[in-house]
């Protein structure tokens, strides 16, 4: 029976049992946490021989170059071979950085922020910088624009990506909208792969400023969780064929491939793009950790092969997202207290509580010892202005934690949607 | 005898002499560098040992955390004790950065000037911002402050360090000066080391910009060349004798101790620096290479082992430094057309030819086969106001390449000055 159609008396016996499920669990003294999607230790595991590949005393790039030194400030070869097939580009579209994609787009923002685009005057010195934000989104994409002051506008998400009729007006219209946010595939945190129709949509904007750019965060790229994985088109490919393609810079990483901590970050975009971005790189750094480049192309050797790679990933944290949907289909959907995604790959389970609940939800798991991610962190300034979703995150703890963790959830779930059922009553 | 005092006909055989030794030279083919303070082969085999710290499995850090994961934002602890030693920090004083001290100045000059230093207005919102540039000096730290328009004003350089005199009215006067660089010991490229009173000096110092800021790169704080090494004040300690604790960001790293490519890079300050400055870090990015930072920590252990490892380093270039000052007095000083230093420590060899020449001896080594350091280079905007100042990197080059690029050196000098002193004839 959905809690919305119960009478008073129900609801009251409903959430009372709620609530003694829950002083149980407060009285299991907990400590796990839900709130990052950091890879469990059986996935750190998977790339520990990359450690030794090394062991042979050739340090030399393809090009005579000894990876242990200073130079290559945009990559060694073979690095930018094997990750500009990732993300998509040619070779020498391509711009390695170090471990961290965030870090990357940090930069990015920067210079645009600094120096301008392209020769368009810098943000910095504009009356006012927009940026858009599919929401719900990433937090730490909507930190940086919160950094340099960019005001964020909110733009729903829809099954087959961001509301495009939105966006397309907004950005024809506003010269001040100079980016957005966008995880195109398996989107954090709904996991939701952006449709051909959406991407070509991105690839023709007509946007009135002419340094407008898509930040295309391609962060989980081969990170499927099924057999039969979702594709996105080639954003850069459809932008050369609109006439368009300085309109995007493409980031990703192998954060979630070899180590969260150790990975290899890098960035795509049209040559124009990458030649501006390089010159301004050369200023804030001499080379990224080359060493690790090298480490990361005689680990892997092909693309190919990384994505064989992902594989053993999928493996260890496929039944993680399974037991998640499953319980969550058990015991939210008969109440008709929430939605939710199976996502088909990346790191997240977002989770839609009835409006106004989300806070309670964290609060109640924090104090029985579950971390969730804060509740308003998928939006812009922290605030969900329903205050309705959580982003889980399923693949850190170990799988018996995650059914704990997850019991605890939906107790807190159903304790917070009784709450507020009975206090409208 | 002096090239002042020869003359027209004693000079013209002289510049003939040059001449036909320069022809000979640019037949031979060379193909030389000399431009950058990179480490040599030899030196880069010296931390190989490195990379197999993790043979026993074990990626914990001291306080529980898995390395390869995400976390541990401003570094692991044991990073921590090891590198605020050789930075002359507390433990909590500290933040451990990615591979790169030179990308850790950028980010704190950017947050500087986009956000603004303990709650003063932000660099770019002033109506002029200056740093104070000791010349000659390191030409990318030249280059990040004109990447933020922010106006250089040089600061000549003594024996004892920059003109104190100099720096004490300006910053006391002008209160568009924010900042100033310094390479405190065995300076970029004279090889100078301050004096203990020009250290108490800049620790004493009453700007009239609260937020004024001495960037302390102390690059070479153990990169000795002889048995004897300079010692220089510690300048936080000497800050906080004067309550003046915030004025100074020290910053360091095992570039030239390890790997130039991936080594670990830190930075030191006040408490109340630090603290800000890490809420910052936490948007640019999740963490650095924690791996790295701990891979050191397994090869070293401890501080004094890390200045053990350094006499190697010593070992091996200090007879290239040995080399470079020899040729140069048997070769220019009679003929006193030149002076440099001899320095105990760092990456160079600064030598200043008479004026007006070093473009022009630069030029004549490039088209004999051998790159130096482009002339003016360690002045900002790359203008040597006398054009005097050549930087001459002996680290990379094998001795027997060295002794030849010496060589050729020389008689570019004498060619350059012989054309100097007959055009003024």
């Amino acid at each position: 029976m959905y809690l919305s159609e119960m009478n008073r008396e129900e609801l009251t016996a409903f959430n009372n049992e709620a609530k003694s499920l829950y002083a149980d669990f407060k009285s299991q003294g907990l400590c796990l946490n839900m709130s990052r999607g950091n890879p469990c230790k059986e996935q750190l595991e998977l790339s520990v021989g990359m450690l030794a590949v090394f062991d042979d005393g050739n340090f030399m790039s393809e090009n005579g170059i000894d990876v242990r030194n200073y130079g290559m400030l945009d990559g060694i070869p073979e690095a930018k071979t094997l990750f500009s097939d990732m993300i998509g580009v040619d070779d020498d579209e391509v711009i390695i950085f170090g471990n961290s994609s965030l870090n990357a787009m940090f930069w990015t923002v920067q210079v645009a922020y600094n120096k301008g685009i392209l020769g368009e005057k810098p943000w910095s010195q504009c009356d006012k910088v927009k940026f858009l934000c599919p929401v719900p989104g990433y937090d730490r994409h909507f930190k940086v624009t919160e950094f340099f002051g960019i005001e964020m506008i909110n733009i729903p998400m829809t099954a087959t990506g961001p509301d495009m009729d939105m966006i397309e007006k907004l950005v024809s219209e506003d010269d001040s909208i100079k980016g957005i946010w966008c995880v195109p595939q398996y989107s954090n945190p709904d996991g939701i792969s952006y449709s051909d129709n959406t991407v070509k949509r991105f690839a023709d904007l007509k946007p009135k400023a002419k340094d407008f750019r898509i930040f295309w965060d391609n962060a989980y790229c081969i990170h499927h969780l099924v057999d039969e994985p979702e594709y996105i088109l080639n954003i850069l490919d459809e932008a050369k064929k609109a006439g368009n393609e300085n309109i995007v810079y493409i980031f990703g990483s192998t954060s979630k491939i070899t180590f969260p901590g150790a990975g290899v970050a890098v960035m795509g975009a049209s040559h124009e793009n990458v030649e501006e971005l390089k010159k301004y790189l050369g200023i804030s750094i001499i080379s990224y950790d080359k060493m690790n480049q090298l480490r990361h192309v005689k680990f892997f050797g092909t693309y190919e092969n990384m994505i064989e790679h992902m594989k053993k990933h999928k493996q260890i944290i496929a039944p993680k997202f399974r037991l998640v949907c499953d319980i969550l289909e058990n015991e939210i959907a008969p109440l008709g207290i929430g939605d939710w995604t199976d996502p088909k790959g990346g790191y997240f389970v977002s989770f839609n509580a009835p409006e106004g609940c989300a806070k309670r939800i964290v609060k109640l798991c924090a104090e029985a010892g579950v971390t969730l991610t804060g509740a308003g962190a998928t939006f812009p300034y922290g605030v969900d202005p329903q205050d309705r979703n959580i982003r889980l995150a399923p693949t850190y703890p170990p799988i018996e934690d995650l059914k704990k963790a997850m019991e605890l959830f939906v107790i807190c779930v159903k304790l917070a949607a009784s709450e507020k059922y009975l206090s409208e009553k």
